[in-house]
């Protein structure tokens, strides 16, 4: 594979339990024809595989460069910015993207070199809740309503068409939304494996000072999640909340150490 | 199939000369999930076929209603806005569409119930040039250089998505994210004030527990004042993070009380 192939560099999809492994190939495919190379695939039911190799077609040099990893942390530990394809409304309405903005999102994000992964489920269940609830954004594919589920790869096609248009936008147009997320932010976002070490440090401080029950936790590890995920922590952020937590361990060690 | 599952009466997707049924299964899947149901094969290399009906899954009454014709004028004879997908550069400059302009135009002509017909010539080398003259634009789905050559039915997943989308589009007038900031939210935001008394409480939890002296605050504040701004937080949020500030207290208390 050429390094020039590779028009999005840090921009991962990432398929995971894939049941098919002509999904794969497909996906792989689209990939390619789209600009971006870098596969990841969590526990595949059947890779490598020639149905995957035939439906790849002249993009069989991604498979042989797919990344195969046993958990999600492993997929998404390093990035900061964690998107995962949904169809189904979820309880907890969680900030959604449109695969137009999915796009957009994703090239002014790219741009700072911090790494973008694109989450998408098994073909017969899609992501999992505890899956999704590590993402900052959800991206919906619309659909009309007589048949609302897309193929595993038609849906990889999809998003990374637009992720492509997007850049070809951004070449010709100015327009779009200023935010934190785009230009002058003085720190890089902390990584989903520093958040995921936050949330651990929450749970188990709120657990400690008696607000959170892990036995009967309804929905409040879910919504601190969304809260969090939404802000998109810098690293010195994400220091800041560590210190506070450990600052309150330290008033609750010296309180039972009395 | 039901007469609602048709959002586009009159726009009927062609397929030229298909080598392999397993893509006008994928094909016929894509249209329908995208609310597209007419079909026209035109000599198809193979058909009826288990191949497409494997590859359509719930679409396979869009295989059993398409229309198999011997001629293009079959197909689009009775159409008044014809377009095909090209992605050659040809001799003589056609009248280009991207595909959201695609989309755009498709639903500006289907008002009108003049009948649109899109394009898609055989796998190995796309319309022939005088298919591509019975056309009145042509349609280019972009790619990266390394690999030009998109899948049949990928390419009409490509183009139906965007013709749903400029359909969704429309009926949006405002047309911006759906976002955790938008009206779909599930609970109202917390104003201003309930803000600034949460920025209270924290600064003297901060302070109580030792991570903050007011009298050398440096950034902190101003850092966690951003921080928050950016989540927005509705009401229930705001009351979770106050009651964590109190838990915090309480805890403080006790210690102060020993």
């Amino acid at each position: 594979m050429e390094e020039s192939d590779n028009l999005f560099p840090g921009v991962r999809i990432v398929l995971v339990e894939t049941s098919h492994p002509g999904n794969i190939g497909g996906a792989a495919r689209a990939m390619k024809n789209m600009g971006l190379t870098e596969l990841v695939l969590v526990n595949p039911c059947d890779f490598p595989s020639d149905k995957a190799l035939y439906r790849a077609v002249s993009a069989e040099d991604l498979l042989g460069s797919a990344r195969v990893v046993t958990t999600l942390d492993d997929a998404i530990g390093d990035v900061g910015l964690v998107i995962g394809t949904s169809a189904r409304d979820r309880r907890i309405p969680w900030p959604m993207l449109t695969p137009h903005e999915c796009g957009v999102k994703v090239n002014q994000h790219a741009i700072k070199n911090a790494g973008v992964a694109i989450l998408f489920g098994p073909e017969s269940r899609g992501l999992k809740n505890e899956d999704l609830h590590r993402c900052q954004f959800h991206v919906n594919i619309p659909t009309g309503k007589a048949y609302t589920s897309l193929n595993l790869a038609m849906a990889v096609q999809v998003i990374c068409y637009e992720i492509l248009k997007a850049k070809l936008d951004q070449a010709t147009a100015t327009h779009h939304a200023p935010s934190h997320e785009d230009s002058n932010w003085d720190l890089p976002f902390a990584d989903a494996t520093a958040m995921e070490h936050f949330y651990v440090h929450l749970e188990r401080t709120l657990t400690d000072i008696k607000f959170h029950d892990p036995e009967v936790p309804k929905q409040l590890m879910t919504r601190l999640r969304r809260l969090f995920n939404r802000i998109r922590p810098d690293q010195m952020e994400i220091s800041i909340l560590r210190g506070i937590l450990s600052a309150v361990d330290r008033l609750g060690d010296k309180k039972t150490s009395k």
